[in-house]
């Protein structure tokens, strides 16, 4: 056996390197390759995905799968999870019949560019076919696939695995709820908060420069990593000692590239703590989508957007950018947590950003459940918005066409942000308990404790457990929006006055 | 017939797409991946290598192969080349048990890490046990791939297929006793050159910005190119819309980079004019290691070394670099021109630098053939500088050890930059009588003459001509040392008053 085991991590180690020679040629293409290399390079990254999908599904994963069959109950923690999840990676994608799939990665692809026309053009009408054959595959992978209570629970199950319908219900419906409330008393408040001095001129060179400082207090490892530009930002790793950020500068704007890079740092450092162990077991990787947005929007907001944090770092900053001079702590704090519901989620604040996940999860749940059909998507679109945020939308662009995950088929994955919110929370309730004293540290710019704790309870487990157990494993307690209603409902009685 | 050269073009596609994730790889590597990355990019080379490695000697290579044997005469040009250039591939992979590649391979590496040892130390002992293994290997692989007159032909032919020990012995030491002849000269010449400036502050973002623009100059093409540091420059493409270039900025010292850029350009100009018909037919490289580098050092010296270029180009240069401000236009021009024997071939002088190679040369073809071994070494390289050039290394590094070359294996691989030489002047004789307005035109900073004539005569054939083929087919003539020595007493005569 120990013989097949070390088959196995050989077999899975050369998935990685297809993966990462895929996550290389990806990266480069968002950062580094000259025009004209794009059209080329879409070939490259087709045949290495081909690959890859060889050696997923050959005869030979099968062998190794049916090896391990009888022997499950022999094998230690690691193992199991090793070939538990090998053999889902495997039933997964042989299930779908392969012309199938090769039909919905063409029409994925004619789908995500019909998206950016309609988008440009603020013309849902243009995409709307396409939504439709992109929710009709969907739906038909969803029988392939099989589910128990609710269809939806198979696209969910893609990002967050063990989550369903009836779970996210509770949890969400709860947020949502006390989130609403929130906001009515916030727009009763009295309250003024200035923002117009970060809108200011805030140069390139130095937002990149602080940002590099402050992923340095955060304990990202520049040796194993870097911080680059790119239209979107995103964090992707080719290993554990090769993880890459990239940010987006706008000079008029000093919270975009701070707060995405911290968001994106909270990511690196997760990728970063992944233990040497568990390379080539197809577990050196985040738990899940929603463990790995807990990270980063634990950095990104219950740290990055405390006073804590900036009683350190507000001097520097001050240092750093003339437009906060002669800005007090306490407005620039404000600053950086004032609430306004908007239109537009990527720009929403930390407390309405939950209700613009909550619209979208509630209309993909209809959408495969036919209780709604593409059709309709505009109306309730803005019902939603109109009734948890009170606000509309006045284009399709800044409604329904503003985000592209539906375009590459990727139902079930807006829902881990709002989970990343819940389980951020639920972590900060125990590692609280845990090291008293963090607040007080991270007054004095020691993050340490923090990512110690992070790493020791969260990072160096990979995705050896799934996320349920990983959640109960890290606080003794089941996901619940508790915590973060908690979190939330002190901090902003806090800024205003509630 | 039809249906099958499809499908090897899509083989060789295959193949292609490998190859371009190795070069992603390493040029990342060179450039831009983080220190701690690099242990775990060397397994994903050693995968994309062994992958390569497979598709060129599987059974379906072999298949196509035996299909167009019997069909050679029914090909045209291209097809024809594709076939021939497939099968000499996998002939020369093939023989070589795989056993014993892959020891070599190992010892490669054990060699490469000893080089690096030896050169620190200045020590070749260090070196020497390895390098008698490697030279072992290569007398190994030479009878699998068997010779006809000279078993060091095998190895020229890996680089310069076709060229051999009798051809190359005519032509170098012809081209040597000129060269000799004309540093004996020079020596003697009372014309003293100063060269102090060029070693003034030149900020390394001047040059950066300087480089660039004599690149655009040029016509290399930054919408299918980069250019980059890196720790020795080199140029790499991930197919022809994606050509990168690195550079080495020293601050003391403006030559290194700037002719380097150039040298680098005319390769990167070369591959970047590799036209799209001939993607997926193997034959979308250059001709040559030798014709390549005639594109380089025809860039690099003839035209670069050139009055005309820097007539146009000196008050540009001036404009950037305040050392170049009270230096007159001759004194810049011989600065650049400047000759001086010296014991390191790269910062020979383009008079010299050929010195340096046929040495090189000498040795090799008398190690492969057993007439020195690798205990002579340090004694016969003293010899042979002493004789040519006149001077003496006073330790290994700056002896026998300071090029890696011998290291990884690539015996044959330095007549190349010699041969370039020789082929650059004779295209130069060509292009002249071509285009009498070249001069002119270079006076004026118009090189599109230049670029084009190269592009219509060399670069479009990419690899479909072997480089005997090509040369004939564009100058009329067979390889001559004639041209270049020609060029070399009418350029120095002038510049030393001889």
């Amino acid at each position: 056996m120990k013989e097949k085991l070390s088959e196995l991590k050989d077999y899975i180690k050369n998935i990685d390197h297809v993966e990462q020679a895929v996550a290389l040629v990806y990266w480069d293409m968002r950062t580094t390759a000259p025009k004209k290399a794009l059209e080329q390079r879409g070939e490259l990254l087709a045949y290495l995905s081909a690959e890859a999908y060889k050696l997923k599904t050959s005869d030979a994963a099968k062998e190794l799968i049916e090896y391990f069959g009888p022997l499950m109950g022999k094998l230690d923690l690691v193992d199991k999870a090793m070939v538990e999840k090998f053999k889902k990676n495997y039933d997964e994608v042989k299930k779908i019949p392969q012309d199938r799939f090769r039909e919905f990665m063409l029409a994925t692809a004619k789908s995500e560019v019909a998206w950016e026309e309609a988008k440009e053009k603020s013309d849902y009408e243009i995409f709307k076919p396409h939504l439709k054959k992109i929710i009709d595959f969907k739906k038909e992978f969803i029988e392939y696939k099989g589910y128990n209570e609710n269809k939806y629970d198979a696209l969910l199950d893609d990002f967050e695995e063990g989550i369903t319908v009836s779970k996210l219900d509770n949890v969400f419906s709860e947020l949502r709820d006390a989130i609403v409330d929130l906001l009515d008393r916030i727009k009763a408040s009295d309250i003024k908060i200035n923002t117009e001095f970060m809108k200011d001129n805030y140069s390139k060179k130095e937002q990149d420069k602080f940002g590099r400082f402050v992923l340095g207090i955060m304990g990202y490892d520049f040796e194993a990593g870097r911080l680059d530009e790119s239209v979107h930002p995103f964090t992707l790793n080719i290993g554990n000692k090769d993880v890459r950020l990239t940010t987006h500068y706008y000079e008029n704007d000093l919270k975009s590239a701070l707060f995405s890079t911290i968001h994106e740092g909270g990511h690196g450092i997760y990728e970063q703590n992944i233990p040497d162990e568990l390379l080539g077991t197809g577990l050196a990787a985040g738990a899940s989508m929603g463990i790995h947005e807990s990270q980063s929007r634990f950095y990104e907001n219950i740290l990055g957007r405390s006073t804590d944090f900036w009683t350190y770092l507000y001097p520097y900053a001050q240092d750093s950018f003339p437009g906060l001079k002669n800005i007090r702590f306490n407005d620039f704090y404000k600053a950086i947590n004032f609430v306004e519901p908007s239109l537009i989620r990527t720009e929403a604040d930390e407390l309405t950003y939950s209700l613009h996940i909550i619209i979208r999860y509630e209309i993909e749940k209809d959408l495969i459940n036919d209780k709604i059909t593409v059709d309709d998507l505009p109306k309730v679109w803005a019902e939603k918005y109109k009734e948890y945020l009170g606000v509309e939308p006045s284009s399709d662009s800044e409604g329904v066409l503003q985000d592209m995950h539906w375009s590459d088929g990727s139902f079930g994955y807006f829902p881990s942000y709002a989970l990343g919110n819940l389980y951020g929370a639920q972590m900060l309730n125990k590692l609280k308990s845990d090291v008293p004293n963090i607040y007080e540290e991270l007054q004095k710019g020691n993050m340490k404790p923090i990512y110690e704790w992070l790493k020791d309870n969260v990072h160096r487990y990979g995705a050896i457990y799934k996320p349920a157990e990983l959640i109960y494993k890290v606080t003794g307690e089941e996901l619940t929006a508790k915590y973060f209603i908690d979190y939330l409902r002190e901090k902003y009685s806090r800024i205003y006055e509630l």
